[in-house]
């Protein structure tokens, strides 16, 4: 059997502010960070994790984040440099709803659509701390329809084809591909363990830890729901990754992210 | 029978960042802000709600946060502006342990001491992101010891002298005297509302709301550790003030502080 390969589909970049990415830490000031999804190649199907921002949301909504992306660093256009086209993909797990992990959600009408429970509810009511983070609802018609923000679906979404399986707790969604629990910097944000055949596990931190010294001092980012949670689940990234022994890769860290295989290079 | 008096004893003022005071709001850059307690003159006492910052504790463990206090703004100082010393103050109650609202404890060895049950354990306890906000543990020789920080006590402080009586939800501590839990900002916070014979309440949101702004935004400060519970806090807040027609005094709000009576000067 041909092993599981991941490729990370680079998504662009944003800026945030110092204090942003290390919670009342800093130092303040500009930091740019990547944005990128993962898609797994898996025998038992195609599935894609998270989907990046939407450039023109961005620069609606949040101007001040200075998004860059090129054509091929959205959905279609990373899925294009490997060869494939949206309608490949499978099943879209979003790891939780913010801005930058759903914004290419509306591209894959024909995906299965998977998330924690407790994430579309949230997109559709906030805490008021919450709205810039879920301001792009188009992967929802329902979260939509709830912000009175229907103007952001795209024609095609509706919902039917935007509605999803919610789950809840660890689940092993296919095999070797893990989906771990890990709340605090949304209220059902998930890392994820894939597991392969020929070489060591990677854990995905997701938001979880934004970069590697987030992770080494347990300082979240500044973007959460419940930091007592967030601290909880840095250290359960911490031993799982001991335990599996495996690679950990951050979601915002551009040293780190310099030295990840994108484009038609692959884990696996 | 006198009516109940008010003093606010000016503690002087420190630096934190605009992301700091309105949390992932900002905007960033210098903002210095009062900080200030609450002298009680009542029938059945002399109550301090809280008791400020050190200014030597400050220098050596926070100096970025650029403390300016003068004699006049230590505790001792400002009682003995309205003609009182410290072994006059009957009870004092700490709103909760962030260093900027404990840091004249200990000058009051033989007052009764009173807060939330969960804050000198959260003191000697802290979450990791909380280290600097409960770094001044002078206050109490328990979490002192717990922390390793004995170093901090100073002499004639004491387990006896130190120990807290801990309360849990609202309490009228005296008649008209009343503590209000909103949590969120720390575990244990409380607000603090006094009615008077002759004029209206008033309403010292305490760390809840920092500044008029922030209540009108429901904009919290980052140092929190429940956004949710200090949401939710907030608009408790709001709606005690409106049932009581009470006038709102923010901790933080350099604006609305230049308008507050301090010294010799009184409400009641």
């Amino acid at each position: 059997m041909t092993d599981t390969k991941v490729y990370l589909l680079d998504g662009g970049s944003l800026v945030i502010d110092g204090y942003h990415v290390f919670w009342n830490r800093g130092p303040a000031g500009e930091v740019r960070f990547p944005v990128y999804s993962i898609l797994v190649e898996h025998a038992e199907g195609r599935f894609l994790f998270d989907t990046g921002f939407d450039y023109d949301h961005v620069m609606k909504v949040l101007p001040f984040e200075k998004p860059m992306q090129t054509k091929e660093q959205t959905i279609p256009g990373a899925l294009g440099l490997i060869g494939l086209e949206p309608k490949d993909v499978n099943v879209v797990f979003n790891s939780h709803f913010h801005f930058d992990h759903c914004g290419g959600n509306k591209h894959l009408p024909d995906a299965k659509k998977i998330c924690h429970r407790l994430e579309v509810p949230q997109a559709c009511n906030p805490q008021p701390f919450e709205h810039l983070g879920y301001s792009d609802v188009s992967f929802s018609a329902e979260a939509a329809e709830a912000r009175g923000m229907t103007d952001q679906l795209m024609a095609g979404t509706t919902r039917a084809n935007s509605t999803f399986e919610g789950i809840e707790g660890d689940v092993e969604l296919a095999k070797g591909v893990h989906l771990i629990f890990t709340p605090g910097h949304s209220i059902g944000h998930y890392s994820l363990l894939v597991e392969f055949q020929t070489r060591r596990p990677i854990l995905f931190t997701i938001d979880a830890a934004y970069t590697q010294k987030s992770l080494e001092t347990l300082c979240q980012a500044s973007f959460h729901i419940d930091p007592v949670a967030g601290v909880a689940s840095m250290h359960r990234v911490r031993k799982l990754a001991e335990e599996k022994d495996a690679e950990l890769m951050y979601s915002h860290d551009m040293e780190n992210y310099r030295t990840y295989r994108t484009g038609t290079q692959f884990y696996g």
